[in-house]
């Protein structure tokens, strides 16, 4: 049995997330009916990271077993050939037979896009959240110092989502500005839903100062949601890349 | 009267081209309805340039005049406010009585991106021309030297066109490579229709060893299209810059 990994990138807007659900579309079920008519029988596809509806990928991590001979570069090639032009796979290798996309992760980065200034851009429009105001970015960095370690981010959770846990570990976080989008980024070895967005929802109370650097810090250790600020749109939220 | 300047940028995928046509939907059709709509008399509008179907701009440059007093800010707002996302308003200012956004052009830029690498990108998509095999930048930057100059471009021209005089100035012209980006920029007074696209058709082949650099210069030099490259795909080519 040969353990396949893809990288896939993607292009979060037309689906409802990662993961198969009932009455909608989403990327899972796009590639793995990709994948079963390449190789002509079933396969079950385990994915890096879950993402939500309007989240991009730019590097998903999935795996999958079969007993096909198919060559890697045909295999990736077939499946750009009839995936839509919103899913590409960019790399396909052989795996270790032990190798899970998911439990094995030992960091996953993720990368949310915003586009600060007066005016949008028309072809950002897809994958930045568009703030005209200018935002306080080293004010950002100096907040965002406060998530990285192991600790409980019952904060900047999904309201309503239950946790056995909200304790998660935050390897890295930061915030860059490049011409005119700044780069919030989180690695961590696990998430809880909407914990980026809703970090990024409250660094930019704190890039517009509405709250303070010693405050943002004080929302987290109070684990109350409602003390954070909003979810940031889905639209700017990347997968950038999963360490294994 | 007032003459005013406004910086537009689009997406040209939905619309054919810049310029009004029966039966199909123009940015110039939707950008002069909006203008109409907040100003509330007709105007005529005049722009830096014309670009063609699924063409882009960053700066295309539009004048019309009125005798409205509404602010500038609240001009760009109001528009932004009513145009599709696609079309977006970037800057807004009280020109010059003589001011006409095409006659009083000095140079127009465009730029052409190529994708580069094997596989596509579900970001980019709409904005490049995705070519997998490496391409020799080098030789393409040596070939793009030989159209600079107030020259004849008839060999890069679309066919059956007809003008009174194929010269054109180029003031500038090269070829840059930035990550998997190849980005081919020319500086002009003014344009044939296809020009841009037919030269990065060309330089295309010189960088994929399918005709040498001296190749490319007597194909320029012979004056017939038939000589030269395919015609790259407009989804690549950016308005970049009108310098008055």
């Amino acid at each position: 049995m040969r353990n396949i990994a893809l990288t896939v990138a993607y292009d979060g807007t037309n689906y409802h997330g990662w993961q198969c659900q009932p009455n909608v579309i989403t990327i899972q079920q796009v590639v793995q009916q990709a994948i079963e008519r390449i190789l002509d029988h079933d396969v079950k596809i385990y994915a890096g990271g879950r993402t939500d509806t309007g989240v991009h990928a730019m590097g998903q991590v999935i795996n999958f077993f079969t007993n096909k001979a198919i060559e890697l570069r045909d295999l990736g090639r077939g499946l750009n050939s009839i995936l839509p032009r919103d899913i590409r796979i960019h790399d396909a290798c052989e795996a270790d037979p032990t190798f899970h996309a998911r439990y094995s992760a030992k960091a996953k980065t993720y990368v949310y896009c915003i586009l600060n200034r007066p005016f949008a851009s028309p072809f950002l429009e897809r994958y930045v959240w568009h703030i005209r105001h200018s935002l306080d970015v080293p004010a950002m960095g100096e907040a965002a110092k406060d998530i990285v370690g192991k600790l409980d981010f019952s904060a900047f959770k999904k309201k309503d989502e239950v946790y056995k846990t909200a304790v998660r570990e935050v390897m890295r976080a930061g915030v860059k500005k490049k011409g005119d989008v700044i780069y919030v980024f989180v690695e961590a070895q696990g998430f809880l839903r909407y914990m980026v967005r809703t970090i990024v929802g409250t660094l930019v109370l704190v890039g517009s100062g509405r709250i303070s650097v010693p405050e943002f810090s004080s929302i987290r250790a109070s684990k109350e949601r409602e003390k954070a600020g909003p979810t940031a749109p889905a639209k700017g939220l990347f997968l950038r890349r999963i360490r294994y």
